[in-house]
C-alpha cells in the first residue's frame, strides 16, 4: 500500500478524519491516480501509522481512518551520518541509500580536503533533499524521515558532537588492521552501549581526512574504525556503515 | 600511487620490463599527465602488483619494473551477486559498488517481473561495464577483477547455480524475521563452510520475486535471508549484501 509522510495536523484522532494537502495531493490524483475508496497509509514522525480509505479527491484529498498502528521498522538506535562535504549529487546518492539501511540523519561537514564549498546556506538544495529523503523513507516503510541537518563548518560539528553517546571515525589507515574493523569496534563497545543509543559515525571528504582532523576528533571521544583492506569511495563508506551498524543490531 | 590492471602479455618477468598499450596510455599521458621517471603499480589477475617506473612515453608506454608482491585485499571467499535483470543504469551502479566492496562476479538474470528485457547480446554494453570495472577495481585497490557474466535466463542460471557451494537468495519476504537475517544464516552456515568457498547470492528485480522462482530456486538448494525489516530497493540490496558478507570474513 502507498504510503505518505503528513504532520500530526493531517490527522483527526478523534473524528477518525485525515486530510493530505501539497505536493502528496499530485502525487495521489496525477501520478498514483488513485481514487475514492482507495487505501494508503499515512505516517507521522511519531512511528503512528493510520491506514486511511479516500474519501474525496480535489485540491485537498480527505480520507477516513481504518485503523492505527505502531511502525517497527526503525533501527534500534539513532544513527547520524556526518560526511566531509562533497559534491551535491553524490550528498544526494548518500542520502538515499542511508534512508533505506536505517539512518536517523545527516549531516555534510566542511573539511579541509573537500573539494566543494558551499558559500552561503542557499547554495544548499534543501527543497529537494526533503523531496529524496520523504520519497526513500515512504518506499522503505521507514516509521520517521531522516532529518538533514545540512551542512556546518569542522568546528561546528565537534561542537555538534557532543550530544551523543557514542562517536565514531571511518579512518582508511585502519582499515588494514582487522582488530579495528567496525564489527570488531561495535563488538567491543557492546550491544547494551549501542542499544537506543545516539550514534555518531563521520567519513572523509574524497581527499580523506587531514591527519589533525584525525588527531581533532580523538582528542574529542571519536574512536577510529575500518572497513576492510579495499578502498571505497566516500560515497559507498556510508553505506557500508549503515548496512553493518543496522545488521549489528537487527540480528 | 596509480594503478592499472594489465594481462600477463605486458609483463615481462625476466628482464624486469613491462609494456602499456591500449586505453591506459591516454589515462596516463593525457588525464594523469604523467612524466618519464614517475611510478605507477601494474596489476595482473593472479593478484601479482608490480610497482614499476616509467621509462618512455609514446604510442606505448615503456616501465620498468623496481618491486613485486602480491594483493592481499581481496575478500576470504568468491562472491557472486545475481540480481533480476534491472535497467543498465541501475546495473552500472550496482557494479561499480560491489567492486568496491569486494565481490567477484556479477550476473543479470531474466526474471519473470524484471521490467527490462535484453532481446539481444549486443544491447548489453558490455565495454562501457568493462570500463566502469576496471576503473572501480583499481580505485579501491583490488587485486582481481570482477567478472561480468552479461544475462542469463532464470533455467540458464539454476545451471550455472550448480558450481557453487553456498546459495542464498534474498527475500524482502523474510526480512522481518530476525532468525533470517543475513547475518545469523552466516553465522549458522559457520566462518569455516564459507572461507574460499563460492557463494552465490541472488536478490530480485524491482518487482521483487514471483513465487514459483522462490520455490525453485529453494528447491535447487537456495536458503532464503533477509536484510531487517526496512525495504530496499534491488540496487541497495547487493550493496548490503556485500558489506555483510564481507565484514564478517575480514573481521
Amino acid at each position: 500500500m502507498q504510503r505518505y509522510f503528513v504532520t500530526k495536523e493531517n490527522i483527526n484522532d478523534k473524528l477518525s478524519k485525515a486530510t493530505i494537502k501539497g505536493k502528496d495531493v499530485h502525487h495521489i490524483k496525477d501520478v498514483m491516480r488513485m481514487k475514492v475508496g482507495e487505501s494508503i497509509i499515512l505516517c507521522t514522525d511519531d512511528l503512528c501509522e493510520y491506514v486511511c480509505n479516500i474519501t474525496s479527491i480535489g485540491n485537498v484529498i480527505d480520507l477516513d481512518i481504518i485503523s492505527t498502528s505502531v511502525n517497527s521498522n526503525e533501527l534500534k538506535c539513532t544513527l547520524t551520518i556526518a560526511q566531509g562535504m562533497v559534491h551535491k549529487n553524490k550528498i544526494e546518492e548518500v542520502v538515499r541509500r542511508i534512508c533505506e539501511l536505517g539512518a536517523s540523519s545527516f549531516v555534510s561537514v566542511q573539511m579541509s580536503r573537500s573539494n566543494t564549498y558551499v558559500k552561503k546556506k542557499d547554495d544548499y538544495r534543501f527543497d529537494r533533499f526533503e523531496t529524496i529523503i520523504k520519497e526513500a523513507c515512504e518506499q522503505s516503510e521507514r516509521g520517521k524521515l531522516l532529518k538533514h541537518f545540512g551542512f556546518m563548518s569542522f568546528k561546528e560539528f565537534i561542537e555538534f558532537s557532543k550530544s551523543f553517546d557514542v562517536l565514531l571515525v571511518c579512518y582508511e589507515n585502519d582499515g588494514r588492521n582487522n582488530k579495528s574493523h567496525l564489527v570488531n569496534v561495535l563488538n567491543e563497545i557492546g550491544y547494551d552501549n549501542l542499544i537506543n543509543k545516539k550514534i555518531l559515525v563521520i567519513v572523509g571528504p574524497e581527499g580523506g581526512f587531514d591527519p589533525s582532523e584525525i588527531d581533532n576528533l580523538i582528542n574529542n571521544g571519536f574512536r577510529c574504525f575500518g572497513l576492510g583492506p579495499r578502498i571505497l569511495r566516500t560515497e559507498t563508506a556510508p553505506l557500508m556503515v549503515c548496512s553493518v551498524i543496522a545488521s549489528f543490531l537487527d540480528k
